[in-house]
């Protein structure tokens, strides 16, 4: 059980794929690829309040997503996709089981079809 | 922004980046991939009771990624790595934009050893 936890307690992890688990988050850093923007830009396309906004953006800072510089009276964001990187890592060592999934499936279909041939050329 | 909205209301992603978001979670679905286990099995690394592992087995159950066989007494679960695909997906369209950031560090770094260097031929 020790080397269970040492291997996946990773608090980075758990603050990226919490930070990504919400649709406003994954659109607000969406946005930010195309180039950095201030607070009340990014809040503009939503159908929320600035704080709510506010809030999302503390999440996406905590995990290291975005980077806040403040020019005068003005917060400007930018993304540091950096973090993603572990995380896509991660769901990287899944391939092969979503893979082998798909490659059962294709099997049975396939078998299923060559029965049915045998039956109709009975 | 209905676009926006339309375009990363995803439901589905939102359950699987939560279910992934824990330490436990994780363990247990890198259990899974090893081969099928019944829930007192599964719950046995984790110093947690029966009913806190069950918790986390329901918000993995709902994000699609275990399935539960009951037979007789036994629950059997095994894993469905279907929907970390989509997931994967995701985090893949950000790729460029981490190597993008580790290109930049890169170019800074080197530039600053030649303008080290270059003072000290001076």
């Amino acid at each position: 059980m020790f080397n269970l936890m040492v291997e996946y307690y990773a608090p980075a992890l758990d603050r990226v794929y919490a930070a990504l688990a919400d649709p406003t988050r994954r659109a607000i850093l969406m946005r930010l690829t195309r180039h950095d923007a201030r607070v009340t830009e990014l809040a503009a396309p939503f159908d929320m309040s600035l704080n709510a906004v506010s809030k999302h953006l503390r999440v996406l800072e905590e995990a290291g997503l975005i980077r806040r510089e403040v020019r005068g009276r003005d917060h400007h964001l930018s993304l540091d996709a950096t973090p993603l990187q572990e995380a896509a890592a991660w769901l990287e060592t899944y391939r092969q089981f979503w893979s082998r999934r798909l490659d059962r499936l294709e099997a049975f279909l396939s078998q299923k079809k060559s029965s049915k041939r045998r039956k109709s050329s009975r």
